[in-house]
């Protein structure tokens, strides 16, 4: 098992625009409740199967297997709950951390969040200047949230 | 994906004992719902993540993926639905079939199934003395129904 300890923010302006590597990403879930996420993702020409247990603070286990991105294929189109969530992502390296951009499409355009991964909960970071307010444990944020209430139906009162 | 095509029986007689080998199989589900399954199981010393489609007739779509014996065991405890499945499973050859024979543990003592594989829904096969009344479609010997209703809660009325 490894142990995901992840914070998220909103983005301040667009100068993180052009900084990264764009990567097209296509997720669903199998299951998304309060104990457990098992979640399909292909990531450019790659695919994973992610299990992931509920959140303590901002830590979870996770674990993670490569699998056939035309196994994903199916999995996304016949069993994942609808619809899925489709993103870009962008990693941009800062000060020694990589920040992932994730610029929504879909129900969810319009949304674009910026998250880190830590080694620990309390470890330091610098904060670029185009990341806006925290919005770690914020569930309307969470991937597994947005197929059942997009961002859509709630932006106006972000 | 794979297509499991399966049919199940009961036992008619101990006759079958001792004529395969067997592995103890614990086994737990991240999901079961009437969509899909998933379903994590440690057999002897490999372990797999096996996610399945709902029925059609007697035949589910069906994906695996082996992933380490340590991961599974994790998963079974910290994330997979409790209780948890347990059974010696005892794979018999027979006129050019694999028979399954799982004789259950813990909750469901008692509960003794034979399974065969088939290629297609309309294969032949012969059925050896041993084997009894078929229960393919009989929702209550679902593995994963099981778990939430044991067979000690409805053997008086198999």
């Amino acid at each position: 098992m490894g142990i995901e300890i992840e914070r998220k923010f909103l983005l301040a302006n667009d100068d993180w625009r052009g900084l990264g590597q764009p990567t097209l990403m296509r997720q669903g879930y199998l299951v998304a409740d309060p104990v457990r996420t098992v979640r399909v993702r292909i990531e450019g020409e790659r695919a994973v199967i992610t299990i992931k247990s509920k959140s303590t603070g901002i830590s979870r286990g996770e674990w993670e297997y490569e699998i056939p991105v035309s196994d994903a294929s199916e999995l996304l189109a016949r069993l994942c709950e609808q619809p899925l969530v489709e993103k870009t992502r962008h990693r941009i390296e800062h000060a020694g951390h990589t920040w992932e951009v994730d610029e929504f499409h879909g129900d969810n355009a319009g949304l674009v969040v910026a998250e880190i991964e830590l080694d620990s909960e309390d470890e330091a970071f610098e904060t670029p200047a185009w990341v806006g307010r925290e919005v770690t444990g914020d569930k309307r944020y969470y991937n597994s949230s947005l197929i059942r209430l997009p961002y859509s139906d709630w932006k106006d009162s972000a």
